[in-house]
């Protein structure tokens, strides 16, 4: 859908909105969810949790988001993390130079180029400020690291974290140690990152404050093909974007290990369960793909990367980075700190473990997931709006709505409300305006039935039960609709 | 229960544990949550939105962390939002200036009194560093905002929320128009605040980076004793810890209104819902006080404040500020901004609403729940450790052991495990150790049921089912369970 229609309806519908929005001087790349952004963003993330770490018994973490210095430095960020950036040497508007090139010229050119190669380009190319074509300085080296002090020292700073997984890795040897559990181990983390992003844009999708789903696989890397859950995914086909010849190929996971486009089982494996997320998730397969990225694209900690894309009329869009970081973050920070992480294997085997991590952004699943379930179909003269969402991504199940306020039909309306909540359904109340507004209301946050409580009703206890993407409607006894609900919920049938 | 009980379970179990304590360098007051103290944690959160926010009808939001200066500017934290500091002369070592009084006289100084009236209480009292009885330097003002930089300019800083408020104030307009409500409205959010403390202490109890549950309620105020609810709370007594006196009383909300000692029934009832609430969370009510503040130990935009404290080892901790901050939040926001904050009733009335809030601290009730949850008995020679906390609060409802790895009991409870987690029971899954030790183990993580799966389950069919505060047994046919364990967690039947 165009990014319009997304941002129309976040707007419209308190989806997301600038943070501080009231002030001038807000800063760019901050949102705040709405009451419904709210609760479907909480859902992408349960939704995650339920089916890839609870599924894959990965331990779940919650760290702290500001470290102390001596972590990013272990880590590579104070150092590494850096974005090209250029000044208009006219108007002292700051760029980021790869995106600056990319937008004048067309051409795209890897942000871990080298600076002095920005430099060439730019004079080559006789590349301008597009703003308003002044000369261009050097491109520097911007660090995107947040930094706050911490005490009232002076000489104590903190750092925001860039990514959630310094913590698992900081957490790992505890965990490893006292949670009685044997390698391969995943331990995952949701949560608020931050990168100082010199452009933040497109809303969601380039933020300065963003949340991340993360997972770290730890595994002994001389069995990375010792794998028995493989077997379940063998014949399952993966989208693969290959650099060879830059196109989409449906390889099975079996093709993939035994052809080594992949460094293993363990890998093939998690990058099937990605893909079958994300099917879940409501997105086609036809609109997603695992991009292979050559090795100056590849963060500076990677050994292997897969991008996992999703297909948007802003293009392909980044959600999750596949990167197998070998042992570099343990034996960074085992370095720094001078604590040991070597693991000892029953068999008497002792290493640093290896890490396969699947970093997945939050805002971006949940833009892209508005993005793949918004519809617009005209009906006669007019549009309809809705969200083909999945019953366990919208913000409620049920809508229940009386067609009056009057002769006992709202009471009625909220007796069926308590009956539904305390059967577990999340059930939205809404009296106010004509039922074809209401309608239109939860269909374009993707409500998947509504309940109209009428004068019927109260005569013969039963109310009209409508289904989102069909519009059909059936009527139906008060008394079987807890059941009823509970069978559409679960899909085991349809009305 | 001693605080090192708490302290050594947390450790013990992973429940939480200092942030990057490998480094030598880590910051002091940052914490991390291992996976029994993540589950644990989220379920004092979602406790809270069930029981409170959708309850009462709560709109939940979640704002960004880090907001411009321009709205601290209004709210007054980038002025008023300080602590007195003071440092030795010889160690150079700080020290927030009323808690260094408060441990080396005994005598306790409201934080907010005047710097002049620190150094001459220091001086009167001849008051000493309690590190090295070195003399104290001058007593300063020292402001609790965590800052950083935003973008590349360097002219642009962005702070962190030290409370999470502000996004309310700041998104109350956009959902007030929006939303079809009328007032009183709720708004709440849950998520993490930063406080730069002087001297943070006591695990979780005074952290530097922590998170909060805030509902302000936005009301007229001509209307404040218009509220219908009020009557289903009108009998329900307070537990007042009133200046005057300095005594715990028990008061009816309906005397509370009626001699004043509230400012109407909006708030009457909003404390009554809060005690409730951790009444619900296992809290005993003789446990619990409203403290009624003066005037100069309220914070800077609070007109009257209630602090809602437990009593612990540790003495009385405060969890919740309730704070009627009338419109000093909306006047500020509305004034610096330049937006006008005025609503429109229908009856034609204009005016900026007034606001009630309750501040309640996460991590300070997920301790307080702990430590009144945690119960150590004597049996015979040995002691038993276990959690007594309510079923929506344990990490698992749940956990199923097979008594041998062999014969066949592992796959039957496996079998059992998926049946259950189908029926979406939480489930934990132990195979290692002893029955006794694996008993032990989920005792002291709180979980209120495990089943046994023996071999006497392979013939029977069936199971022996414990519950963990009377450590009761009964044995139950495998098919019954779905439905028992659903009476028990709903509490229909005990075992």
């Amino acid at each position: 859908m165009p990014k319009e229609e997304i941002i129309n309806l976040a707007l419209r519908r308190n989806l997301f909105f600038p943070a501080a929005e009231i002030y001038s001087s807000a800063l760019a790349g901050f949102w705040d969810f709405g009451p419904i952004g709210t609760r479907m963003r909480q859902k992408v993330i349960s939704f995650w949790r339920k089916n890839l770490v609870e599924k894959e018994g990965f331990l779940e973490i919650d760290g702290a988001q500001i470290l102390p210095e001596a972590v990013f430095k272990a880590s590579g960020h104070l150092t590494s993390f850096n974005d090209p950036v250029v000044q208009c040497k006219k108007c002292h508007s700051i760029h980021r130079a790869d995106k600056l090139i990319e937008e004048v010229t067309g051409k795209e050119v890897p942000e871990s180029m080298a600076l002095n190669k920005f430099n060439e380009f730019i004079a080559k190319n006789k590349v301008k400020c597009p703003k308003d074509e002044g000369e261009l300085g050097e491109v520097k080296s911007f660090n995107m690291m947040m930094k706050t002090e911490i005490g009232a020292t002076g000489n104590n700073p903190g750092y925001l974290r860039p990514e959630t997984c310094q913590s698992i890795f900081l957490d790992f040897l505890r965990l490893y140690k006292t949670s009685r559990v044997n390698l391969p181990l995943g331990i995952s983390q949701e949560g608020k990152s931050f990168r100082n992003e010199i452009s933040p844009r497109n809303t969601l999708l380039r933020a300065r404050e963003f949340n991340q789903m993360e997972t770290e696989i730890f595994f002994n890397p001389k069995k990375i093909n010792e794998f028995d859950k493989f077997d379940e995914v063998k014949k399952y086909e993966l989208n693969l974007f290959l650099l060879k010849d830059k196109k989409v190929h449906s390889v099975s996971c079996e093709k993939a290990v035994k052809e080594k486009i992949v460094s293993g089982k363990l890998i093939a494996y998690y990058l099937a369960r990605t893909q079958q997320l994300y099917e879940a998730y409501g997105i086609k397969k036809s609109e997603m793909r695992f991009r292979e990225l050559k090795e100056e694209a590849r963060a500076f900690y990677s050994k292997e990367t897969w991008d996992f894309e999703v297909n948007t009329d802003l293009g392909w869009i980044e959600l999750i980075a596949c990167n197998y970081r070998t042992d570099y973050d343990l034996k960074a920070h085992g370095t720094e700190s001078k604590k040991s992480m070597i693991v000892k294997e029953e068999s008497g085997e002792e290493f640093i473990p290896h890490v396969f991590e699947l970093s997945i952004g939050v805002d971006r699943t949940f833009y892209v997931v508005l993005d793949h379930a918004f519809r617009k179909e005209k009906r006669g003269e007019e549009e309809r709006i809705y969200l083909d969402l999945h019953p366990l991504l919208a913000p409620y199940f049920v809508a229940v709505f009386p067609l009056m306020k009057k002769d006992g039909l709202q009471e009625k309306a909220e007796e069926i409300v308590s009956v539904l909540r305390s059967n577990g359904f999340e059930v939205l109340f809404d009296e106010k305006g004509s039922i074809g507004k209401r309608y239109a209301r939860v269909d374009e946050i993707g409500l998947p039935y509504c309940l109209t409580i009428d004068y019927d009703s109260i005569e013969k206890n039963d109310v009209t039960l409508r289904e989102r993407n069909s519009m059909k409607q059936i009527r139906i006894p008060i008394k079987e609709l807890p059941l009823k609900l509970w069978n559409l919920f679960n899909e085991k049938e349809s009305i």
